[in-house]
C-alpha cells in the first residue's frame, strides 16, 4: 500500500461483486469514504457487511465513481453515472476498454468526464466472499486514455489506482484490447478448448495427467457467463490472435500426418522452439522482468518441521518470493521449493547446508 | 517409499539423464545394487559421483535392466541389452509405448524378457543433477503389457516400481499413447502455439499478463529436442487430438468473425462450458479424484512470521496438502494459500481465528 493516501473525496463503487468490493476494503483501509450501491440489494448488503463502503445517502457528492459491472452493462451504468453526479469523474473496470468507449460515444454521451480503466487483477472465484484490500497490490492498472478528456480531469483516476498500491499504465483503448487478446483473451480460450478434449478420454488417460496438462488447462474453470462477455466485446482482435494460432495449428497437424516427409520434424521442432522464445518473454510474476532462482529442501513429515525451515529462512534473512510445497501422500518427507532472488541463492543454499538441510535441488 | 525392499538382485539402468539418476538414487536408497551405465562416460562419472549407483564391472548379472534413453533409440539399446545379458527382464522409460515394441518386433527381436513402461512423472529440467530419490514416490508408472510376455516374468518390474515408491498402472501400449496424447503431447503442442503468438506481441502487451497466461504457456518452455521424439513417435495420435482441437477451434473463430449471429454467443458459451466439464475431470494433484479446500492467511512480512504459521498449523494438526505464497514487493504481508483436505478445513479455519490469524479467503 502506498504511504500516504492522496485521493481526496468520496468515491463511490457501483456494483459489489470481487473488484468493486475489493476497492471498496483497499480505499477503506485508507480512510476513503467509500459508497457500494449494487442492483442487487442483498449484494450490497454483503459487500457492505464486509467492510467495503457504506450504503448511498442524501447529498452524496462523490469526487470519482468506478463501475464495477458486467461488461455488457458498462456503458449504459457510466452514461446513468454520468447523468446523476454531474460533477463526478467516472471510470470502469471492464476487461475490454474499446467496446464501452465506442457505445457510449455512439450513444452521443459527453464524454469530457469518463476515462476507462482496468486493473490486471482477479482471482478464480468471484463475488465480494473473494474481495481482499490487497487485491491490486502492485498489479498493472490500464488507464485508457481517450481524445476526449484532459489529463488534468483524469487525476483522481490515477490517485485511486496508487492509493490501492497499484500501478498505473497508460495505454490507448485498442492499444489494451490488443494486449489483453493475447495474453488473456486467446489463452482462455485455447485453455477451455484444450480441456474440452478431456470430457470424453477414458478414465485410464485421466490418470496419467500431470501438472502440465493441470496447468495448460486451469483457468479453463471460468464462468462461461463472463466469458461470452468478454469474448464477445473483443471478438475481433481475439479472433485474428486465434486466426494465428490456427496457421501454425495446420502446420503441426500436417507435418504430423506425415513424419517421414522432408521437413515434417523440422517443423515441429520450430513450433517448440518458438513457443521457447515467446514464453520467455513473459515478464516475471510481479511484473518484473526478473526472474526468481529455485531452491528445493527436503522437509521430514513431522508436525513443526516446516515452521522450523520458515523460522530459519529468516533468520537467514533471504525472502521468499514464492513458495511451493510437494508433498505426496505416504511419502515421508515433503519437499519445498523456494523462489528467491538469484543474488541470494549461493548464500541460501549454503547457510540451509551448514543448519542441516537437505538441499535437494536448485 | 515403501515399508521394506521387494527387489532382489541387481539393476543395470543404461542412460544416466533424469530419469535413469532418480532410478539409480531411489534403489540405492533401498540399497539395491544398482549399476549406471551411459554411452557418455562424462555423463556415467557425473551420475555416479551423485549417488545413482556403481560403474558396470565384470560379472554383473541384473535381475532387471532399465533403459532410459531417448525414444528414437530405445528399441535399438533395449535389442543391445536383450543380447548381452541373457538372464535379465528388460524395461524403458519411454514417453511412448506402441513404437518401440512395433520397432522390436519390425527387427525380429524375442521379446519374452521385454516390457516397456513409463513414469509419469519428471521435471522441467534434466540432466542427472536434478534427479531425486523421491522423484516417482506417489506417481503412476504404467506397465504396458503385451501377448509375448508372461505376467510372472515382469514380475521383477512391478516390485522396482514399487520400492521406487510409485503406484504400478497397467495399460496396453496403445492405451497408454492414447492417453499420454490427450493429457500430455497435445497439452505441449498447444501450450508452445499459444506461447509462439508471444513472440511478436509489443512489450506493453506482455506488460499485462496475469497468471492464467504463464500457466497455460509453462511448457512452453521444454526442450525442442526431446519433444520432436516423442510427437514423432505418437504422431498419429496427437494427430487426433489436435484436429478434433481444431474442429472447435473453427467454430469458435467462426463465431468471433460475427458475434451478433444467431448462435454465435452460443457456440463460445459451450467452448467455456465444455472447458468447464473437462478440466473438472482431471484427478487431484497426487492422483486421486479428490479436490483439496483452500485456507488463505495473510502473513504479516517480518521474519519468522511464517514459521509461526507452520508451527501452529502443526500444533493443529492439520496436513498442508499444497501451499502457494503470494507477495508483491513493498506490500507489507503475504498471503499464504494453503490446500487442505476439506474435512479439516471449517476446523482449521476456527482454530487460526482463535490464534489470532486473519483468514482472508477460503
Amino acid at each position: 500500500m502506498s504511504e500516504s493516501r492522496r485521493l481526496e473525496g468520496q468515491v463511490r463503487v457501483v456494483g459489489s461483486g470481487l473488484l468493486g468490493a475489493s476497492i471498496g476494503l483497499g480505499l477503506r483501509a485508507q480512510g476513503v469514504d467509500v459508497i457500494v450501491d449494487d442492483v442487487s440489494p442483498a449484494a450490497r448488503t454483503l459487500a457492505i457487511d464486509y467492510g467495503a463502503g457504506r450504503a448511498p445517502a442524501e447529498g452524496d457528492d462523490p469526487a470519482i465513481i468506478v463501475v464495477c459491472v458486467p461488461p455488457d452493462v458498462t456503458a449504459q451504468i457510466v452514461e446513468r453515472e454520468l447523468h446523476d453526479y454531474p460533477n463526478a469523474l467516472v471510470t470502469d473496470v471492464a476487461s475490454v476498454k474499446g467496446a464501452p468507449l465506442r457505445e457510449l460515444l455512439g450513444r452521443g454521451v459527453d464524454v469530457t468526464r469518463y476515462i476507462g480503466s482496468h486493473p490486471m487483477a482477479g482471482r478464480e472465484r468471484g463475488g465480494p466472499i473473494s474481495a481482499r484490500a490487497d487485491l491490486f497490490v502492485g498489479r498493472p492498472w490500464v488507464i485508457a486514455g481517450h481524445d476526449g478528456i484532459t489529463y488534468r480531469r483524469a487525476a483522481a483516476l490515477e490517485d485511486l489506482i496508487l492509493d490501492l498500491g497499484a500501478t498505473p499504465l497508460e495505454m490507448s483503448p485498442d492499444d489494451h484490447d490488443a494486449g489483453v487478446a493475447v495474453v488473456s483473451h486467446a489463452p482462455q480460450v485455447i485453455a477451455s478448448l484444450m480441456a474440452a478434449r478431456l470430457r470424453d478420454a477414458p478414465d485410464a488417460s485421466l490418470g496419467l495427467a500431470g501438472q502440465g496438462v493441470r496447468d495448460v488447462t486451469r483457468i479453463a474453470a471460468s464462468d462461461p457467463a463472463l466469458w461470452v462477455q468478454i469474448l464477445g466485446a473483443n471478438a475481433s482482435t481475439v479472433g485474428g490472435v486465434l486466426r494465428e494460432f490456427r496457421a501454425d495449428l495446420d502446420r503441426v497437424i500436417e507435418a504430423l500426418g506425415d513424419v517421414s516427409h522432408p521437413g515434417a520434424m523440422r517443423v515441429i521442432a520450430e513450433t517448440i522452439g518458438d513457443g521457447n522464445q515467446g514464453v520467455a518473454r513473459l515478464p516475471g510474476k510481479h511484473g518484473q522482468s526478473k526472474t526468481f532462482a529455485q531452491v528445493v529442501v527436503r522437509v521430514d513429515d513431522r508436525p513443526g518441521e516446516m515452521g522450523r525451515l520458515f523460522t530459519e529462512m529468516g533468520e537467514i534473512g533471504v525472502n521468499m518470493e514464492d513458495l511451493r510445497i510437494e508433498h505426496s501422500p505416504g511419502a515421508q518427507f515433503g519437499l519445498a521449493e523456494m523462489s528467491v532472488v538469484p543474488e541470494h541463492e549461493e548464500r541460501l543454499v549454503d547457510d540451509l547446508i551448514r543448519r542441516g538441510w537437505t538441499v535437494t535441488g536448485r
